[in-house]
């Protein structure tokens, strides 16, 4: 048996639960500000990205998503208490998984999940662990979102890939507030609408071949104060890895130019500093993606996370019979969602503005040192 | 002010400490398996596959980084009690480090830890910044290894590329336990003898030039059970990330295809299962990393992380004074090291190794259910 | 601004949200065992122990407290996933409450409160500090309480004082299954039936007087293995202490003989070992409390917690307002829980069995070593 | 096996290592503030105030524990990054103890360490379980303290009883920093002078018998801003009593008015609120002992812990041969210290001192919400 794994959090706390076909998922938040106003349309916008269904059509499903809060909010005001926040699944139709239970889905955590629960966890919809969960971490995301934009910390991400079709890249020194704002508020936000277009065609081929495919979320900080995080395992980086790596399908994290810094020598990847005029601190370039020995350094903060195409595909496929220890086909029937890049964007966000909230809180405000008061 | 972030981990904590410059670095380990026996020479090779001077010499430097053991080990056994070791710095020449307060270099943590410590924190060599602390990480993870080698758990790595020089990839589902053997007494391993040549000009070069180089580290780790890990943030994935990510310079983490993933349709990412004729559930391919759904499938882990070049070069640079607030040029002097990276491949199979023993001691052995105990 | 603080726990964890006056209370549990009935009738038991509306009467208020439980439990098993479950707040009627926020009530949460949280917390019914709170904590162990007496382990409280009146205390060591399973199925538990009348009598004059009265709460744990526990910060002290002043209105918790070990030699004090027939080793006094060291003896693990009466009285008080910084005259109308000690029981039950199990659970079984396996 | 119990807190973290025969005892303190200048008189004070061999004499033993400072402090301020102390083990004379092994003493850890360690734990002295591990938390207390003091946070204790000698207790309202300062430089302090004579008398008796004594040790802090701590699992008492339970010897905790709450009615237990003539919330009595509902007032914050007799006794005593598995005689012999409770005084102080630090840092300044910012 395994210590306990889906709770998150130092000076936030987030525990989530639910199951893809059962009466509900969502999390508790502890820890979070209060006296804060909760802006329930702004929230609904982030739920309705990472709802099912957007996919061709401007009209999102009415009532799809909508979180109810059950603790932590009086009249419009966050009170300090933790925050409950309900999600009810309105729409699972089970049929009978009990063969999954012996056959385990390529790609799925259905094998391993059964050696570790003994086979007794829910695999209706893959449980516990389908994506579904992360709708409750949107609802916490988007309650930080507001926190942060009100300190003028914005975050958004962009589709930076599907499969070879290519987006372009953050500016590394400089995102407006606009841009921005427009990629937050987009479902399928990507920099170029060129680039959106060529990933939908390579969706449609996957989805017409009864295959999936994979892709890259790209992500940006801005107005992240320097100093936050610290030096080992207080860094910005491994806090934020690992709360991406959570997110089901993701297998590559990298900061700033990322992998591409092994190829690098130091005199290119160093960023110079300079100052402006108004006296702050920058650099000229950012291949630090904010971060230099753990540590915010006041530059947009970027990072992007690799997304293995969704392992449930209509094309036969290659299994084990538990029971009987034989190799056995495999097909998998239904309604297969080709590619999440696309709805995952607002959760890799949300990831991004629990850590960011997480480490404005860490900053602790010692009262000053006053030699009268001995 | 910050929350504390030198110390890590679930069933094993690691607390780390020491600056480059100090007396001493060290860490102490605690909820370390009791009776088992410590193997110094084992713990000896492994420092000195970290330690400086390495390069192009057989002869270690005699009286490098000899770890003292203050507590924890009673006639050669552990005791269960944490387990304290330290390692003096014997080669520190600080000189003058005053300029490098007004002056930060870039790459270096030195301006965002200015903002964070308020220009208290020791800059001497990198201060607890400094890859220096990464012995008493070594010297942990040695001890680890030694515990998961006798339950048949190997840790590997090798240096997979430096610049645009590359080694061959771990094979994906088979690595023998000789070559894992051959690989983790190495300084400097590769799977190809003549990639390590190739590198090492690299390296020269770069040198030659006063500049640096970054590379890839590839890792391996055999032999793990099947069902460690869990879903959302106690998955595999996330730990070792963490981790890794606390490793200086290492700006990106991927597990198995890792950001290739990206790229591919799920037909051919998806591992697809067989049984061996022992009646084990092994995967024809290991895209996966031998992590699905955070849990371990029993294949190897495999994962890479990339180095940035070291930021110390020689060449002439842009920065600011602190001060002054004007731009300046800086000429940082010194012998640089102008590749961590085959040192580095120690660092990360200790972390790899602390996680993986962090792991199996998350296993738990609740008493069976007896109703005749009612 | 504080760390969250509605988290607690090692190996489990449970995450405690809702106000008095709000939608519902409940918890989130994770790191429960998976592959465990759930035998809802004795939950109920344990619920309705807790509940309001006790005294007097043999019937239970029907519908009071009743969990639900979205997620962790699948056809009767828990899943290993994570556990939440809800308890509605159905009887609510929060009226005007806004005089509270000027005039804090002497003994309550209310003005300390108002200063953390800025005058924004909840101060209906106390809000998210209201014993209300405790349900969801008596539900989740009551789950803890069925796996733990599926390995032997029981757990029992009584009443052991109101104001001066006395109930017996448990002998030291030995307390059988038949009287443990007495004491833990009912309301108002008490060793000699004598006590209660006399307790009764007392809360009663307290009611009547508009006034409250105080107590304590004696609890015993049997069939605990030796072994568990640690040293220093690992010790069941300092666990089972931590969670029981987690409970509103415990003002001291002692251990074993507790406080009179103060007034004791050691050649009193000390328990003295034997070995039974069977080769067990016991010791014939347990007033370590079966707790040595931070370990657990396999003796009876005994606590005492004491509560402060409750601080919710008609009788006139002295306050303050705090807009006008005046000293104002206070009295607070309503139905008042004269001394809340005998429903306190199943909580510090409770909060023992979450203790016990997560101390069951830190047990690792870590694989035996193998020189074969090298 | 158990998870790691020698790691502590949560903004300060303080890790704990060492054996009383082995080279040295210490800890690393994560988290310390940065630019805080170290006394080291006053810490040194502080070491020597529980330093074996003080009694009846007032020349402290020279050389005895003097601790190193191995990180984190530079030119006498701390710089941020952990700080290691190091106390050397001078005076160990270990002998055989390999009996110790076979037959457990009565009241000492030997028992359940055997069971819980499988007989590896380093039994000399009490291996890690001793109460010389306290040295190392009695030097990262005395640092703590001089960050307090500099914010006018006062901590002090004293020698409540020891056997049925009584101290006067502290009075609830209103300390003088003087009377502070006072108690917080002395070996064996009271209240009153002639209860330290009554005291030494009880000591002395027990020393001639052979025999030991237990006590009360009652501790306040003062300068504790209002609104520190939180409900349920962050509560002031849940942090406080953990920490001292951690101290070897502790049975009993108790706050404010402690168990003799269980004996009162509301009207006398709740604390009148006043204002002061400069606008100041006090209570005019303070049974609640400066915290309600977990979270501080501002009031004094009073505390009790009560210490068994130390187990070392040198009269005969009963136990077993864990081989034999018979009932065994036991005599002990050696130098004893026949009660601890004085050299305990600083050791309360400390943890106090820990907790509190780690309370102050809790409270974290977010930046201010901007409506232009947006």
């Amino acid at each position: 048996m395994c210590a306990a794994s889906s709770v998150w959090g130092n000076n936030l706390r987030l525990s989530v639960f639910g199951e893809s076909h059962g009466p509900a998922v969502g999390v508790v938040l502890d820890g979070f500000p209060w006296g804060e106003t909760v802006d329930m349309d702004a929230l609904h916008l982030q739920m309705r990205r990472r709802a099912p269904g957007q996919d061709k059509t401007a009209t999102p499903r009415k009532e799809a998503d909508l979180p109810q809060f059950l603790s932590g909010i009086q009249d419009g005001f966050t009170t300090g208490a933790p925050i409950c926040i309900l999600i009810e699944n309105t729409n699972t139709h089970s049929g009978d998984y009990s063969n999954l239970k012996r056959v385990p889905r390529p790609g799925h955590s259905d094998y391993p999940a059964f050696v570790k629960y003994g086979g007794f966890n829910d695999i209706r919809g893959g449980g516990h662990f389908s994506a579904r969960i992360t709708a409750g971490i949107c609802a916490a995301g988007a309650l930080c979102r507001q926190v942060l934009l009100r300190r003028g910390v914005r975050i958004a991400g962009h589709v930076l890939s599907i499969g070879d079709r290519q987006d372009a890249c953050f500016p590394e020194t400089q995102i407006s507030p606009e841009e921005m704002e427009r990629l937050a508020s987009l479902y399928f936000p990507t920099l170029q609408p060129s680039a959106k277009t060529a990933m939908e065609e390579a969706i449609q081929k996957a989805r017409t071949a009864g295959d999936s495919i994979g892709g890259v979320v790209e992500c940006a900080v801005t107005g992240m104060p320097a100093g936050l995080g610290g030096p080992l395992f207080g860094g910005v980086e491994s806090l934020l890895s690992a709360a991406l790596f959570a997110i089901p399908a993701v297998k590559g994290v990298e900061f700033g130019a990322g992998f591409s810094v092994s190829r690098m020598r130091g005199s290119q990847n160093n960023d110079p500093f300079r100052c402006t005029s108004s006296g702050q601190v920058v650099s000229s370039t950012n291949h630090a993606g904010g971060i230099l020995g753990g540590i915010t350094d006041a530059m947009p903060i970027l990072f992007r996370a690799a997304f293995k195409p969704t392992p449930s595909i209509s094309l036969p496929q290659e299994s084990v019979d538990l029971l009987t220890k034989e190799n056995v086909p495999l097909e998998v029937r239904g309604r297969h969602d080709p590619c999440v890049v696309p709805r995952a964007v607002p959760v890799v966000e949300s990831m991004a503005a629990l850590c960011m909230l997480d480490l404005l809180l860490s900053a602790s405000s010692l009262p000053p040192s006053s030699s009268e008061k001995r």
